[in-house]
């Protein structure tokens, strides 16, 4: 432990050292630090460890998820009370910023199967013994798919996997067609919201998601309470806005959904869904599949029912009615405000939501009571005499469950204002035990892995990365030199920072250990997760640790720790996929369509079963590359010059103030203003969720869905643009090395 | 359709073409013919295929699986009555020889779940709607594994996978002892026999063995009768004893179960399992999975039983108690010859088992009926003018089922005569529809392939090899330019003629359109054959083409078709293999050493549960594979040495007779006399059923199976000792040269 003295020693070691090299190369001191400023900070980060309280975290778990609180509920608003009190009394400057935003809630949902047999599901999670939480049924919102258009149809069923754009290639093979069916398709594979967007393009008149045991039950391990998997009647809750086209209020695209805004008419909105859809238990989902008949399903189709999995269309007939109650609700964003002491413009924010879709004990309860023992611990340092030299932002994000709204108006609100101040966002959400998983800008990737070999793993005192490596190294990875953060996608409150402003971020969390089945469920409790996650919170405590270095060194440092060979050697790879996934598309084109010409589909198919041979594909034109091959050579050497630059280079305080400016800066260099293609809030063109994964990353987005959705005219056109940006890029390291010779 | 008479000039043509060049290049004319004795050949193929009638197909089926007719059963000799007088109607010299065979069927057979719940197991399979067959229950043995041994054991039940090695050493990393044990497998990843076998060496008591619906049941299609596959009471039966170590009467090992022959003592045959088992339906292993505690089962092993898998050991605790009569019972083996009209010593030998588990439509019926016509249309030949060459036999064996026992005895028993006289073995057993699937002996792999060149597919009017072809390359395999032979291991009657007596050998069928559940059950019936695997016998119609081809033109081949390229290429193949699994393995062994040593796996478990690191094992060293690599390079002269002499040859009658002697005598030479380590019945050295694979074949057995099996110190002899082999036949191609130089 350190006593208040000593820290003042440091900071005074500090003050000294910031005229002399801070260190970008994390030799012997921290990246962004000096010698002496580095000492300082180790003390600080040492004093605000032994801060962190894990009995804070069961507390305020306890209290924030005892409750259902969904936006706009009773309990949400009591949640946000007692937050912006704690912050508040943690000497924070606090505002609630609340949008009105359009959120429309269960008024009647309904599924029957009519022929040929009968049966109405459930549509409902029954409390569980041992849990209380679970009782509260009345206060809690009945599964459904937010943002589901209201819709009544009848129809015959058609099981589509899991409903994406290949597995309506394998169904047109079978002759099987969706028009004027109801498509059942099973959760994962794809984010959600991916599944009713294809059907509705493929002529489907609605839209049935299932968890399926293999992939989300019983087959996993033991169910709810017995074990922490998904039981029969939990159904995964969940927005199906058109989030790939942009998140956010649907009757606001592009700007805040503040009280003037101008608002679109719910008719108009693009980002509702175009036919009813409804999720659904794997109890409730049985019924139904053994009403199938049909072709059976492909191998890798079928699920952990005890049945055979057929396609249909029918015998089965079923009949969806959903309506909705289309209200509009407040979205409240707690912004907690601790003012930089030398760079109060120079803002680093750290942000959590706290709408849940039930009691959201995990989702997104114990991301949030991480942020706030941070918030906590930070202010403890304050007491003893550090402020840190940026403004750290503390953020409590409303209505994300619905489609990252409450952050994502926040942001389109003061996107001006974050444009000049922001220096990083830092992310976290649902959180549980075991490894740490990390995305992020790979501009930070350096500084991000220096945290990880320090801090220790709770249950193996062995550093995070060592921990981390240990376990990719056991699934076939080499030896990993350093933390590596995957590319960001979506599904989180980073993206409106992220791909939107251009702001360097990360996506903080602990997993591998903690898996089970509660995801949006009514089983997200704090029972559940007393016995199944992290019951004591060490890994809580341990994230806190991980997230508060990440924000404290980013407010603290002297110069700002970016650099740019990790950037530089993460976009190699990706170019290298793009080129490789040409090829690799090009030769299974080339080889398809020879089989379809040679008649080999014809005859592998059984002849006493429906087969359509499909039709061939345009082949893939070669692209030209270079523009990204030349640019890569540029970056490679911007980036090694600025990091042997950085190792000798002596700096002026105006200097270093304009190279933080400059480094600030740096990964909106990144964005372009018309966004990408098709999807203009999108401007980021490294990274992007993709437009038929909906969650998952697809990096140089541009370039790798032209080349996936065979746009292949507009590929060439995209790696032009993203070649521009990255020369963009390495003119401003350019810049930067100037600032430092 | 072809006259008399022309036959007639045909075979003139022939006799005369016999004294100029036959062709062993396969370009204008068959392999081993003269173009005049092609055109024969040609012309007695069309004849024989335009006998062929798929309604007798059909009609013997109906009788020969109307009833239950396992080994000693009355209808089993209902069958050898009927068949013998057909063999003799056709004109053949009929032979039955019997051996009088240890053959244990069932006294006592028990399985109850005892605690924590109680499950008495059902262990029998009713019949089904529209199955008269299925109704015959009292006729037939209940599902059991045959010669198991007497047990009455009753202890905690462990789940474990597939039961094979590798699932034990999985077992000992979660910490999971199997020993004082009653051990549950499921059935399939080898055959069956391995389960117990391993089960005892791991110490266990006893051993249930059940059929996973995920592997064998309604994840696969629907179920009997409503379509093929597996229901839920269907238990596949079958024999565990220890046939890797040598198949056949497990009284006389080694030798000819005769009358006079002397016997062990049950008590010291080795091939009789070491614990009580007993198959079960996936109906009564789901109570006894259900009952499992402990750890959940990894990933892989978890089937398609409504319910997580657990692996126990117990709560579930299980009494298993089996008891069999140790009765003699007679093998029946039918021996039909057609004495060769001019080289009557030199015997094309064809065909398939006549004993069932139960009815036995498709296993071994199916293939029966095809010999049966095969035998009927090649006498309709003798009849109008053309006698083969040589002499043919056709063999319907007895007791294949318990463990290729008929065959076995009567290789044995004529070994000294088969290995004077034999030229090749054809072998059929259970056969369905879709695609052509042949195994042999690589020597023949080109004369087969061009069998498949003109023999059509029913279907699709394309030749068989086309068709598989586009089977192969749906599959991801380039195209095929000649039919492949799969290398055989065991689980046919073609085991004691090829790994035992060095016969080259060919195991036929078709399949890919015609999978069920039946194998072994009471549902493999006329009734199942009928509606799911080739209704019209269309497919059967086309393997009597197929094998009546092969036998027909081995028998009648001017100079023996063998040829040496196929093989030497398929080897390299294998020596490559063998290369790159001891690289594998040493690189494997590293990596895992390497990950134990440094912590690795305890650093990536959860501490949470119990995982036992694994002991690093002995590092693998360097194998000289150099004798191996120089062999093949001279066997890859010899083989095109004799490819080209043999196209411009010019023989005298009498070395025709030498070569034929010799190339006859080719496959023999890849035997070795002292066996396979540990085995040593098994005396081909270039293809085995593995030790721990019991079907699956191993090739260059000694030397992969050192490998695998880590016994590093054998594994250079081993090398010597196929090297020498191949020598020796490499000399053996240099003397066939020198006969046709």
């Amino acid at each position: 432990m350190i006593s208040r003295p000593l820290v003042k020693t440091f900071l005074l070691c500090c003050l000294i050292a910031q005229l002399s090299l801070p260190s970008l190369a994390q030799t012997d001191s921290l990246m962004g630090f000096s010698r002496g400023g580095s000492q300082s900070q180790l003390a600080i980060e040492q004093r605000y460890d032994e801060m962190l309280q894990a009995q804070n975290l069961d507390d305020w778990m306890k209290f924030m998820s005892a409750r259902p609180h969904h936006v706009g509920s009773p309990y949400d608003k009591q949640v946000v009370d007692f937050m912006t009190n704690k912050f508040k009394e943690w000497g924070y400057e606090v505002k609630v910023e609340s949008f009105d935003i359009l959120f429309p809630t269960p008024k009647v949902l309904q599924l029957e199967l009519i022929s040929p047999t009968r049966y109405t599901a459930k549509l409902s999670e029954p409390p569980v013994e041992g849990d209380v939480s679970s009782t509260l049924t009345d206060e809690a919102l009945p599964p459904y798919n937010c943002f589901s258009v209201d819709g009544d149809v009848t129809a015959e069923l058609v099981f589509v996997n899991y409903g994406l754009p290949e597995d309506y290639e394998e169904l047109e093979k079978l002759g099987v067609d969706v028009k004027g069916k109801i498509v059942l398709a099973k959760y994962m594979g794809s984010w959600r919201g991916i599944k009713p967007k294809v059907a509705a393009e493929k002529g489907a008149i609605g839209c049935i998601i299932y968890s399926d045991p293999q992939d989300d039950g019983f087959f996993q391990g033991d169910t709810y309470p017995e074990g922490p998997y998904k039981n029969e009647f939990g159904v995964q809750r969940g927005a199906v806005m058109d989030l790939p086209l942009s998140p956010g209020d649907v009757l606001t695209p592009g700007y805040g959904a503040t009280k003037k805004a101008k608002r679109l008419a719910k008719e108009d909105a693009p980002a509702l869904t175009k036919i009813p859809v409804l999720p659904i238990s794997y109890h409730d989902a049985l019924p139904l599949l053994e009403a199938l008949e049909g072709p059976v399903a492909p191998g890798s189709w079928r699920g952990g029912l005890p049945l055979t999995y057929h396609i249909g269309p029918g015998p089965a007939t079923v009949h969806l009615k959903v309506a909705f109650n289309w209200d509009m609700k407040p979205a409240h964003n707690i912004i907690a405000t601790l003012r930089g002491s030398e760079y109060p413009d120079e803002w680093v924010i750290r942000g959590n939501h706290h709408d849940a879709w039930v009691h959201g004990a995990l989702d997104p309860v114990s991301g949030m009571v991480i942020l706030m023992e941070e918030a906590r611990s930070v202010s403890e340092l304050v007491k003893s005499g550090h402020s840190p030299k940026r403004t750290i932002v503390y953020c409590a994000w409303g209505a994300e469950e619905p489609g990252l709204i409450g952050s994502t108006e926040w942001v389109e609100t003061h996107e001006e204002e974050l444009k000049e101040k922001a220096v990083a966002y830092i992310n976290t959400d649902g959180s549980g035990s075991g490894f740490l998983y990390a995305g992020g800008s790979h501009t930070l990737e350096k500084f991000f892995s220096g945290i990880t070999e320090v801090v220790m793993d709770p249950q193996t005192d062995v550093p995070l990365l060592k921990r981390r490596n240990a376990y990719e190294n056991l699934s076939g990875e080499d030896n990993w030199s350093h933390f590596k953060l995957y590319a960001l996608g979506s599904g989180s409150d980073y993206s409106p920072f992220f791909q939107h402003t251009g702001i360097a971020s990360f996506n903080l969390g602990f997993g591998g250990e903690s898996s089970g089945g509660e995801y949006h469920t009514m089983y997200d409790t704090y029972e559940m997760y007393k016995r199944f996650k992290d019951p004591t919170f060490q890994y809580g405590v341990t994230l806190a640790k991980v997230a508060g270095r990440t924000t404290l060194r980013l407010a603290n440092a002297e110069i700002l720790p970016f650099e740019f060979q990790h950037f530089t050697n993460t976009v190699a790879e990706y170019v290298d996929e793009v080129i490789k996934l040409a090829d690799a598309l090009r030769e299974n084109t080339e080889k398809e369509n020879k089989r379809i010409t040679e008649g080999v589909y014809a005859l592998a198919a059984d002849p006493s079963k429906l087969f359509v041979v499909p039709e061939p594909k345009p082949s893939v034109p070669y692209f030209n590359f270079a523009p990204l091959q030349n640019v890569l050579d540029e970056l490679k050497l911007q980036a090694q010059t600025f990091e042997e630059v950085s190792k000798t280079a002596s700096i002026s305080e105006a200097d270093k103030q304009k190279l933080n400016q400059l480094l600030k800066d740096m990964e909106r260099s990144l964005t372009r203003e018309e966004g990408l293609p098709g999807r203009p809030w999108f401007k980021h063109h490294i990274y992007a969720p993709g437009f038929y994964t909906g969650y998952g990353v697809k990096t140089l987005p541009g370039v790798r869905e032209s080349i996936e959705q065979r746009n292949f005219e507009q590929v060439d056109v995209q790696i032009k643009l993203v070649a521009e940006v990255l020369s963009r890029f390495s003119d401003k390291i350019c810049e930067a090395v100037a600032l430092m010779k």
